[in-house]
């Protein structure tokens, strides 16, 4: 057993096809000056590009790579390691097509003409769900859009919105005014990014994941086209193959961005570790059982997230039904928020402050992996919503819970501060 | 994504051909005399029999169940739920045989007549690998075996082996006297449990897993035919891979025993706390968002190590090398050590008072979990291999360290207590 | 700072005085065969009452001991570590005691009457505040008495009640029926344990503290005369000095016995872990890094937590106001509900299967830890108290919480499950 | 029990009289300017030359503030709620004024001189005893001073050095070069920071802490005067109440900072988690029990930590002997590591990504808070040093440890990397 070979390595399929080994190189180069200058490497979009990432999931009868999930699993875990803000950023173009795969398979319609666009002109996509206020609901908008001759008009904020300036096309979520008695339904269009009425404030700045280019959105009375708008259902309503498809592929791929940023923090750690000497011990701090003991449970907590991540990704694919296979998706995303900020807490940790300088990678990684706290839906709400299931509840994605004694005060009593 | 079904469903395949409901229910009946009587259930062993559970893993060619990896988990994890202590005994008989086909499959030899035996004649068999001082070692033991004609003679104790009493046949490793300039070698033997100079001390009395029957082997002057010893490596000795094979078969239905106990505490645990009404709430604890945040976390934790362990399984069956899996299998087994006694305390502390009490099983399945901090390798061992193997060092499941600071001082003061 | 003292010696005052050594020695060697026997140890109990234990915290001029909650948390310590079942069951003698002295400073009235007689006839007292599906509020009770001539008729179940069967004297509580228009009023009143309709069922059968005799009373019509209800105050009402006074004696005391726990567990591990060898390494596990490694951080956290609990007993006594010290005081309970546990189960896995094993006092200590997660106020209670009092909201000891979507079901899908 | 009074208040004794609110508001505006900057914001440090500070803790016969430990805690923590890279630089001055003070009042010399100097003249201290390749150790030095006329003659390299380029003087260790058959010396030295050879490099470019000016000191040919050698002791050595109650001083003040920087996190998380609404629910999130949940432990765990650390210092100036704190004050600060960091965390992840901008003060907090992982000594040699205290073994704070297995391979292999 004492063959050095990588722990992690048969995890996953390679990516070698899809993402060379010297294009995974020439994008780790650029991630330290993209973290500084806060914007997305342009380069390195431009190097996916010319790989036709854009297209990989998209399937090969419409020109597209026919990458299944595990494969873009696969591949953002690769581009994790070398760009985690990048991976990120991208995770919701990735995301999106899948899903749009998902829906093309279950509801045999014209979404392919749309997918076919992406794989052949290489569009990327961004995403504009999250918005202030929605406490990461993933089936609603406080966006209310007006029904108006052959669209509908809106106005408000979304935000953050990875790639809002580099996108080609803007996939959002707003809510239908309800007409009187009827209950409201959320709206789901996909815009080009030149549409009139909508513009991008740069305004991302943020710890870590610095290079994601998070985006503010604006919309000011904004027209959206009846036939850009692709899906329509009740706000709130998660009861959909399509939607359990899209969790799943949403959180399995933002764990494989993380998982990347394991492997790299983990890389870099251990090339630390073997050179730092502890002088008086005429050894390296990687030589020393109190070092190693401060690692392995670490390495233990990532093999099994990696584990679980690619067991349920392969059942996705094998065409499990997705209804049954979300909550274990939900689940490796919720686990995935503790084991990787952890690990790469620690394994900083063991390093001492050479770890903390911003001379090397590890600051870096440390400060992005925390982002991982974030992504909707939020670990309040998947924690219910596991439980409930788990409990045997009826259990939803949106928290449900009220505070009777607090809410039950003087008006503005339920804010309650002093 | 409201329907009730059970999170859990569809990890892992049915095993209702092999273990039908009805068998699974009278053994879980009686695994609470089990556990007072604190002996091994012996109409659930004779059950199991009839329902030809020894030869399971046996290829269907040796009139064996043909079951693979995967599937023996599956009926670990039912067997677990039903009746832990069986399930954990069991499992030294299941890792065993699992070994011999790994072995047979490697190194196409005789031992399919042993495995033949077992199928047909419904044999079980109990591992005399512990030894007191062996410090969890898998590679070694403390009995000097003196080579005599026609065969080995051994003496010394064993402990603890599970269903030493009640087996057929028991499989221990012995240290060959090392002649004169060679090293040590480690002989695995199998003995019938009626070989003379062999005696089982019934003496497990712990404080869970008690119908394990985990007793002590002693054996007096006891000789060992050259024909019954069936491997020979050197002491220490990790290099191989009906080595990893045999790690990788342990530390997963050993996982699965105790996946299937947390299955039952959380069925259990939701009985209770669907019932445990807050009367000034007027709510069962179930119901209530600050119960439910207490469950969530762990039934994420729970869903991501049973992904990792039938991933791990499904890679083994389908042909993956050993060498390349043994690590994930042995990460899965370290974090189950902490996964589920954890996951098992949080449900008992949601329920109060009631978990606590021996009128229902909640408090039996909490002692029970505790074992699964016991079994070799050590934690300290397989946290040791991890960090080594993941900062690209040498790697043994021995642990390998000294402290020349306490060892250095007069003699007695290694162990330098006051 | 080589110097083999103990790390834990010096927080506390000594407690030779009040409990000898030698009296020490004798009760611990009673806790086995009280675990057992699933009953306190009478002997212990006599010879506490011999050491003029009862009345320890009475002052001096009533003929107590006069000891402060710093003395009372050091003796519950040291009871704890020699027989924890028993001090976890003494200790709602000593928190009711001590506040009543709490009260009688307060409110100078003729409470100093039963204090007297406490110290002078050595009387034990039990509380019986916990009831089924009280949620482990301590301001409320599910029982209902009724306003007779002279009194107050009740009848009910108090469930556990430690030493309910070996007590003199009992406090409990109860709701007075509610006149039309009124609130509803909680009575505390004292009686003895030879009162008419009050008898007790010993049904005490649990994992652990199984020594503390927590058993049933039940209550048939039973009459309370109004000269024994000596305090009454609104449901529910948590505004007042005495109560915090009270939780902050029973949060630390409590707190104490586990500790105590804990010190007994260190020693025995300490004792294991420096005979059990690992014989290819030459050495006792406790010599070891890797060991070392695993238990280190389990110190500082008790380290840390004696501290706490020390300072604490020391603000309290010294005069600060009990609103300002009942944070903390519930925070201190909170953390000991992990850090003792995690602290044993640590020491335990690290030992190996020896502290598994019935024959060492070790899983004995193990089972008992575990109590300490079902002390009133629950730690779910706690837990939303404390995050509200930090958070700046109005905060109780009682739940306050609803999730209306589960509670707005049809009848009975509150209960919700399948 | 619900005034809305602070949990917090209370613990420690005002610091109003030595660093007035309107100063500690100053001090904190320039808190975010000074991160970005990456140095010490030079008015804060002025404002506090202007108050006393540097001489808060010289005794007042010698014209100074008088104030002890437990004063000194309080001033750290109030400062690093303020700024807690500031007062992590400052903390070095603090800590080596208070070492002098217990120096003086145990071996009286003329040390008194030096303090009298530093309260009269407003002196500020740098420390340099961080070193490369140290391992933390706090006994020796890897700087070899070579004895010549006079004094010592060195050369090398300190870092990280706070306040290197704003103190007035240095503190720092050296070994001298052994002469055959001696043991070699560690010397400890006070230079002012203009002395010839001596020079600054400004490299401090860290996550965090960015405005500790933690910068590197290079001394080239540097001669030290044998006048300003003012303490000499075997290299490792420990044993020696000086050094017990340096460790305690640090320990101690090191914790109050990042206790501040809690506080500070929780006042703007409160805030956040008061503002942010979830629309659906019609409440702010601190409103909602989950998020209450996921805070309430965090607020135990530092109400615990505030209390052990108060209550260490207050022994300490009572007079408790140093070598009977230096365990407690050393677990505090190991348990400061685990708890401060995880709570900042945690409120982040609570407000969401509001905590991860730039544009408010969480995200510095969070970043500043890991700082705490990288102080001597280092985690894993308190890890091993708490361990073997509390297993009655001999203990220091070098790490004694080494892997035979690594170490006895072929030259290069104990760095063993691939």
């Amino acid at each position: 057993m004492s063959a050095l070979s990588d722990p992690f390595d048969g995890l996953w399929p390679s990516v070698e096809p899809e993402l060379p080994e010297q294009a995974l190189t020439a994008i780790a180069g650029r991630a330290q000056e993209s973290d500084r200058a806060g914007v997305p490497a342009r380069e390195s979009l431009d190097l996916l590009r010319s790989l036709d990432w854009p297209g990989r999931p998209v399937p090969e009868k419409f020109h597209g790579g026919g990458a299944g999930l595990v494969r873009c699993c696969a591949m953002q875990r690769a581009l994790g390691a070398a760009d985690p803000a990048l991976a990120v950023a991208l995770n919701m173009h990735l995301f999106s097509v899948g899903l749009m795969v998902e829906h093309w398979r279950r509801r045999t319609d014209t979404s392919w003409l749309l997918m076919e666009a992406i794989a052949t002109q290489n569009r990327l996509l961004a995403s504009a769900f999250a918005e202030p206020n929605l406490g990461g609901s993933t089936t609603r908008s406080l966006l209310r859009a007006k029904e108006v001759d052959g669209g509908w008009r809106v106005s408000g904020t979304k935000r953050p919105c990875s790639l809002a300036a580099e996108a080609d096309l803007v996939c959002l979520q707003l809510q239908a005014e309800a007409r009187p008695g009827a209950a409201e339904d959320v709206l789901v269009a996909l815009l080009p990014t030149t549409a009139p009425g909508m513009r991008v404030v740069r305004d991302w700045d943020a710890m870590g994941m610095r290079g994601s280019g998070s985006d503010t959105l604006v919309l000011e009375d904004c027209l959206i086209p009846d036939e850009l708008v692709f899906h329509r259902a009740p706000a709130g309503s998660e009861d959909d193959d399509v939607f359990a498809a899209g969790t799943i592929w949403f959180a399995l791929t933002a764990t494989a961005c993380y998982l990347g940023l394991a492997q790299a923090a983990l890389r870099h750690a251990g090339d630390l570790l073997g050179r730092l000497r502890i002088a008086h011990l005429d050894s390296p701090r990687a030589g020393l059982p109190s070092y190693q003991a401060a690692v392995g449970d670490h390495v233990a907590a990532l093999l099994t997230l990696e584990a679980a991540c690619a067991d349920t990704a392969r059942r996705m694919e094998s065409g499990a039904a997705p209804e049954r296979l979300v909550d274990t998706a939900l689940a490796v995303k919720q686990r995935a928020l503790r084991v990787v900020p952890d690990a790469v807490g620690a394994l900083a940790e063991a390093c001492g402050g050479a770890a903390y300088s911003r001379s090397g990678p590890l600051e870096r990684l440390w400060r992005d992996a925390q982002a991982i706290r974030f992504h909707p839906p939020t670990p309040v709400a998947t924690r219910q919503y596991l439980a409930r299931r788990a409990l045997g509840l009826p259990a939803g994605l949106d928290l449900d819970e009220s505070a009777p004694g607090l809410a039950g005060r003087a008006p503005g009593a339920a804010d309650g501060r002093r």
